[in-house]
């Protein structure tokens, strides 16, 4: 299985806040660092994710922001 | 300085590749791993970075997609 | 303080309307003009924005859809 | 015509500029600013647009990402 | 009426599921497919749809993945 | 596998147009339609895609916009 992006890492899910059509995933990661993802509450349940689920977080690197400070 | 976006995480510039609207910067960020960003090249001469820069890695939540094996 | 994306103005805090996870932020920028942002509930907490906050409004480039009538 | 996306904004084609695959195209918007979209050739060609042409400038509010200093 | 963007495709409102701030909108396209749209109950309100409207399904290319098995 | 996507659909590259950082991909899908993903290079060779490949076409619904005449 492989993804046309060049950002993944794999972590585990830490919190799910549902919406009324809409949440937020926190997925604990490598390195003490977490990273949050939204989609809608039917991708959800169709993933079949809770706490403790393995999940791999996905972001195409043109969604990626640079700032310097 | 502060960010609308769940994922924010420093790293050091380790690549630039420069096409010729756009371009792709892989930053090292802690635990070993790497990140990637895709921008203008008129972005790029902005922010001023080069491989060694300091940066910080932002994306929005929406923007990051959850999958299971 | 310098963003990698090509889109970037100023403007000042309308109006906030806050979900159960997401939100939606109108901002005024100049020439009468207003920009609107949705991000998590937990983004607008970090950035402690209300109405009349000063705010950045920044969009990437790949992230603006062209259309002619 | 209309358009499911909170950020509109008429405007003026004031540059493009090709590359291999994409291209970038600044446009002209009321108050002296300038907004950036990044698309395929392909998109570019089947707009047909040039300098001086008329365009919308359209983002979705989710795209849009608020900071503060 | 353009867009610059590659991935168009026409359909028919199926299914409106509205949340407090946004909403999620189904659509169906030929060949017995769905598109889903997630978008903010005013930009809702502004497109005046509702099940059965015909509607316009647009994406640009930045924003679609590929994956392989 | 899963995917927290609404948007997914198989299909077979029909054709792969390669620049100097981005690349753009045709795909096939049911119905005599297309669509099309733009990505890095990089992650094309790492999909090791090519015409006649079988690949899913992946968006999230916050990336899709839709529109009326």
């Amino acid at each position: 299985m492989k993804y046309g992006a060049r950002n993944q890492v794999q972590g585990e899910v830490v919190e799910v806040k549902r919406g009324t059509v809409m949440c937020q995933v926190k997925v604990k990661i490598p390195a003490e660092a977490t990273m949050c993802s939204v989609m809608t509450l039917d991708s959800l349940d169709d993933l079949g994710i809770a706490e403790g689920s393995k999940v791999n977080v996905v972001a195409k690197a043109v969604n990626v922001l640079l700032t310097t400070d």
